[in-house]
């Protein structure tokens, strides 16, 4: 009876089950093809025609989102084959539930009329997260095709920035008025027959749309039904502002365990609502894109782009890459002389580059997440950074001294081992500053500390790890 | 009348303020030491006391968990002055609140019995978060304080894995009969006169127990008060077992846009639920796990840890880094004597393995992503190597074309260029090679192919990228 958690497996076989119906459904019409039989034989087309109907009636029972993960989980082409086997009027909501990768993907398989006809079975605020993928024309006539309240609200929303709360919230509110009784607000919502999800709660206005506060459905149920709504409602309930920054909003929802929010403007008039589901999504993409960003990778990919569409998000982190790598090599280069007459230094020198780097993306990882958590703030830099100058030196000591020992025992050159434990503990130490400089900058210049930050300390402790350990070896060895 | 958004505002200023207030106790205290003046001094004693008045004010009229945000934006002396003018009955949910890392710190500065009288305060569910940091005496005797059915209930959800749907689910549930009608079902809840937070639903059972179905709220209140519960509710719900994956059901949350959802065991029987605020929870901290992981930080680290504490955290990872690091370097020392008679190879080889880890960790991320939401498996794993070496032979040809230009201007030496160009471009078929099988080999051993790929792939990068270079060198150049 109960739909348990197999359902995870089950979302497993039914990508399983489609993928065996597709590719019995291709064999049918290679073999049709191949063999040139009539397509009319009948054998055949009965098979042919089983086999359609199975998949789509597999794919009609599934909840939109488990065909969307269906459709991600596709190579191309097969995507595609299932896209058009999909029924139009769900195309809408499939739309929303795939990565804005694989959306795009979709939406180029489709004409005109047939977005036009997906976006017409949507809501305004969910039309707003699709619009920015649709083409110029499509959006324009959907705009003509809403009355003048929804184009409003479809437009404002278009207005704000994909990471404020404007853009995330949406309009189904439920209002009550503060003066009548709990009584005839029960009578008001049956007459309403059906909620918007998540609705936990009533928004309370006057005559002006302004917020007098919220009634929660669980107040509503347990309170006596002659009671009036302003003596059960709340008052202290958070709000947001359309132009609020959406991550500030979603903290609060963690913070204060909130389940929807009203949205108000400047004159404390209701204007729309924010949900946890859509907050947990906005989580979700923030934490997969920070995932992203680390590894240069400049926006979701889809897992199945062509090769050319990877090289277009990927070339531009290369290419820095290329510049610093660049930029340590001539640094070496400096030094050619050096090597060429203690050519162990070439090959103890990544040794000290690559324990800076990974250091210095510890201490950077750390401030990077209490910059963004609000934990560190100007004042407690300077403690930080003699934390981290703290740990760097002991390890620089400590780590530093084990591989000068093994400097010693490769070369049997006691100068070498001392040479090498301190540009260790130097390009540590380097490593930390920058660690801790380098966030902080950032969020001084009001740039996100997250996106950038770990290319420019790996550039600093290569090619100051270079620096440090071959000036070091000229002037004490050479 | 609305607490807007402007709250977060408000933390950042009530941080500010606690800091000042601190400051300002500080400096009385210590003028009160200093100049060795009588305690007693009236003056001294009544701003003393003023400012500790206000101190306490403002910590009391703070949420719980704006208490823990500041708390974990203290240096440790002063977050412990904090916690110690915290009221003693908050203690237990503010504990709830902080990190891991900093519960630590404030539960060091407990004794047993501050403890117990903290923990006391809170439900089963919320314990069983807190046990695990609990000294063992007081976990005992807090066990014995507790009525057998909670005793029942805190040892199994210690006995989940942290990861485990058990450990999250709380027992806060609301449970009615399915034969009774809507106005019974709503006389009962005014009895209760109180619902636990986020009731979205209540769960319909049987006499054993057992699990026939959801109610959620706002069908209870849009239906005629005359319909029978079984009429309405319905049993088309997710529902999960305590030993599912929290991260699967943390997935089914925001697939199916759930607030709350039920637990049941294998009998049916409903054993307690999942709220999405815990979900919430859970998610973030995967994220961050991800992203500390990444940087190799073993765990999470109070920002204001003490340096020996975040050398523990640390260690293994630059230990790690070590050895691979040596690995690399050992590589190099087999073609020293190619350096010695070459010399810009030492300068160039740094390059070929720069750019072969970043490579390989773009495709890395991508595979490990598409396993974690399950797009790829192993059907698609050819289609997806074979898509990543194209994307590095593109690569390798373009900027490897690019740095033997660069070589050759440099070191006016053809063979030296060409020898770059191609040495880059296997390195990145290598890393592409290995950025698809490591997180595939990973996950079929059964290990999170999340941990310890990054380093994994760095280090074939950097030593094969020195031997592919140097051994190309050493056969063409010398």
């Amino acid at each position: 009876m109960v739909k348990s958690q197999e359902s995870k497996e089950s979302l497993q076989d039914s990508l399983q089950q489609v993928i065996r119906l597709l590719n019995k459904h291709k064999l049918v019409e290679g073999l049709v093809h191949k063999q040139d039989m009539p397509k009319h034989d009948l054998v055949e087309s009965l098979v042919h025609k089983q086999n359609l109907a199975e998949l789509h009636k597999k794919l009609d029972a599934l909840h939109p989102a488990d065909v969307a993960y269906i459709l991600e989980a596709l190579p191309l082409e097969q995507r595609l084959d299932v896209w058009d086997m999909v029924k139009a009027e769900r195309d809408g909501e499939i739309l929303l539930e795939v990565s804005d990768a694989v959306r795009q993907t979709l939406i180029a398989d489709m004409d005109s009329d047939e977005l036009l006809a997906a976006a017409e079975q949507l809501d305004t605020d969910e039309l707003a997260d699709l619009a920015p993928d649709l083409p110029k024309d499509v959006l324009q006539d959907l705009l003509d095709s809403l009355d003048s309240r929804n184009r409003e609200r479809l437009q404002s929303a278009l207005a704000y920035p994909e990471d404020a709360v404007g853009a995330l919230m949406d309009f189904d509110i439920v209002t009550i008025r503060e003066d009548v009784s709990l009584e005839v607000a029960l009578r008001y919502l049956r007459r309403l027959a059906n909620l918007p999800d998540h609705t936990d709660k009533l928004f309370v206005v006057d005559r002006d749309d302004i917020l007098r506060g919220v009634l929660p459905l669980k107040r509503l149920v347990v309170n006596d039904p002659d009671l009036i709504v302003s003596e059960i409602m709340t008052d202290d309930t958070v709000a947001f502002h359309p132009e609020d920054k959406a991550d500030e909003a979603a903290k609060a929802f963690e913070r204060y365990d909130l389940v929807t929010a009203p949205v108000v403007d400047e004159n404390n008039r209701l204007v729309g609502r924010l949900t946890v589901d859509t907050v947990m999504d906005f989580i979700r993409e923030e934490a997969e894109s920070d995932i992203l960003s680390l590894a240069g990778l400049r926006e979701e990919e889809d897992l199945f782009a062509s090769v050319w569409k990877s090289m277009q998000n990927r070339w531009a982190w290369l290419a820095i890459n290329l510049v610093t790598a660049f930029v340590a090599s001539r640094v070496i280069g400096l030094f050619e002389g050096s090597i060429e007459k203690i050519v162990a230094l070439a090959a103890l020198m990544p040794i000290v580059a690559g324990i800076g780097g990974n250091s210095g993306n510890q201490t950077l990882t750390m401030i990077v997440r209490g910059l963004a958590l609000r934990q560190a703030a100007s004042y407690s830099m300077k403690s930080l950074l003699l934390k981290e100058l703290g740990v760097s030196l002991l390890n620089g000591l400590g780590w530093g001294g084990v591989l000068g020992l093994a400097a010693y025992f490769l070369y049997h050159n006691v100068a070498l081992g001392v040479v090498m434990t301190a540009a260790m503990t130097l390009n540590l130490l380097l490593a930390a500053t920058m660690g801790v400089l380098i966030p902080f900058m950032m969020t001084r210049f009001g740039r996100d500390p997250a996106v950038g930050s770990s290319v420019l300390i790996t550039a600093v402790t290569d090619s100051g790890g270079f620096f440090i350990f071959l000036g070091l070896a000229t002037i004490f060895l050479i």
